[in-house]
């Protein structure tokens, strides 16, 4: 049986006039999706950014194994989109009739690409829910079962879509015609897809004519912020400019930031929110110029087991990120020792507002998040 | 005539017990000096660090040229030292017994190695006090004048050195055994003589016996901090981590640093200082966390022409300093636009002292600072 082809590319389906929420930038609707005849996964070779936009089709369990491996897609909602739809992928290619082998086959499969990045959640998270359409469905034929699982792969895709959209749509109601923002690290469609987070009410604003200037932290020491969220920017024709971190006190005395938008990792019950290190140094800044502060991020960010930051254990990463990745040459040293936080903690006092996918926080958080649960 | 052997390495004058500020550290001993016969100067190549310490032997014109184009030295205080010891060794090559050859040779070379940075304050300023040397002394025979020139060039030498000690004195004044101090930028013995300004404090302390543990910004996008801050420190032996610059927040709240010693590049008459890029954010976040932020550096550096830090004009620099200086591969697209301002001023309420060769000055500056002068 001919797979149904169940996802078009973003640009054809406007041209039909079938979605409202599209894009129509090139970044935005071809970061994780399936090829035109159903049958391989398209991704972005997020490896490569910025300097070649190249993209990659996954046919095969190999390729798929790799691109997720090797960072070739990267962020944790990108990673179970894509799994999603390789999954999808491999199940058409089992020619197995009856239901057993082709189960057999399923889960020899999913198991492999699941082994390709252990830690990440959403990849495991992803595979289990595809698993849970065969299981399901195992009275039904198998070219039923194959439809299903497209039917799945396209709701991951589509859910992470509708919880950006819904936190971007929050974060814009802050927003108004030229305003400044300033972001740190990268919580945009790449690692998501479609809008992301911190920048998603940019790019969703930018979508209905509204004018931004933002401001991306390059974020040393792995450079997200020039790597990704400038690359993101550009691509999707905002105004978008590049400064180190330490320009970050300079830009907001210029007067150039209405609002600071940022992602984060976890959240805790009284609103201590863990973001790429330095997210807190911007914090003070902004209350420093009186510039308000939020924090995106979906609701599952929320960890109610977490009193405050206090209980946010801080990931420390090789020296040699700072002292010589990336660099022609080593920029320091070897004998000199780093100190290499991958996260900070703000403190919930230095937070404006929580934007989440069901609404925006206010402070005091302990009742505003305990309300939430 | 045999030219007077005028200046020693360090280390051997400590030897000798005839010199009282001695710092036994290579880096300290060695960063501009003439050679063993008094006939060349001897420069650490700065073009090379931090992953080759290599030292050149100046001889000719051409090459005293070169190192001061090439910033192979580089620090206006250590230009004019530099310069200063090279006039002096190309006088001594002139063979000419008449006043007046000897002056028009004299003049020639000295327009020659003044040509090589137009604007450095530094580099004419000494070449014009060899000059004075010269036609100061016209009565006196071609060898005395010579001679004097020595002297001259050492006298250079030892003011900047004395005047490092003296804001080094007073800054060490505000530290205790086990402080943690976090700088940014490099205001230390490579852009000066021995102590720097900066971090004299603690190069001094550390003579004494004192331990400190220091906290050394990076400073994008140049990377004073990683290539020479925690060189300089590294090789003094004192404690040294380096930090990017966003990691200065999450290392202030853990409680690791005591004071901030920052230098400066102008200093208006109401206290606000101009500094390299990112040192108001220090600053702010200093205030923060309730720690001491201090401004290090000559009164040479105070401007009463400039009432406050708006007088100061803040140089715009090359876009690609962000985007792809240093770096294996741009980090950013080239098309993303950059925003690189070289300085910027930190308010003076923002400033717990001024340490000055004359003492610490403290707020409020309009008064103390008119009382200086």
């Amino acid at each position: 049986m001919e797979p149904k082809y169940l996802f078009r590319r973003y640009a054809e389906v406007q041209n039909e006039g079938e979605d409202d929420m599209i894009n129509t930038r090139e970044i935005l609707a071809e970061n994780v999706h399936l090829s035109e005849d159903g049958k391989s996964v398209v991704i972005i070779d997020q490896t490569k950014l910025p300097n070649v936009t190249e993209y990659l089709t996954l046919s095969t369990a190999e390729e798929m194994y790799r691109a997720i491996k090797e960072l070739q897609v990267r962020g944790a909602p990108a990673i179970g989109i894509c799994a999603g739809y390789s999954i999808y992928c491999l199940a058409q290619q089992i020619t197995e009739s009856d239901f057993a082998l082709f189960y057999a086959r399923f889960k020899k499969d999913k198991e492999y690409l699941d082994s390709s990045r252990p830690t990440a959640v959403n990849l495991s998270w992803a595979l289990k829910r595809m698993e849970s359409v065969v299981t399901a469905n195992r009275d039904k034929e198998i070219s039923q079962i194959i439809e299903l699982l497209g039917e799945e792969a396209v709701s991951i895709q589509r859910e992470d879509i509708e919880m950006c959209r819904k936190i971007s749509e929050y974060g814009l109601s802050l927003l108004k015609e030229g305003d400044g923002i300033l972001t740190h690290c990268n919580a945009g469609p790449l690692a998501t897809s479609r809008y992301g987070t911190a920048i998603g009410p940019m790019l969703l604003g930018n979508e209905r004519g509204m004018k931004f200037k933002v401001f991306s932290d390059e974020t040393r020491p792995l450079l997200q912020g020039a790597r990704l969220t400038s690359y993101e920017l550009q691509k999707a024709g905002i105004d978008v400019t590049l400064i180190c971190d330490n320009m970050a006190s300079l830009v907001m005395k210029n007067g150039w930031v209405q609002a600071c938008f940022v992602g984060c990792d976890r959240i805790a019950a009284n609103g201590d929110a863990a973001n790429k290190i330095g997210t807190s140094g911007v914090a003070i800044l902004a209350k420093h110029y009186g510039i308000p502060f939020y924090v995106l991020g979906p609701t599952s960010t929320i960890d109610m087991n977490c009193k405050t930051g206090e209980d946010i254990v801080i990931e420390l990463r090789d020296e040699d990120e700072i002292r010589s990745k990336f660099y022609e040459k080593p920029m320091a040293l070897k004998e000199v020792k780093c100190y290499n936080p991958a996260f900070d903690v703000t403190d919930h006092e230095l937070i404006h507002g929580i934007i989440t996918e069901k609404g925006i926080l206010r402070p005091p958080y302990t009742e505003s998040l305990a309300k939430l649960f």
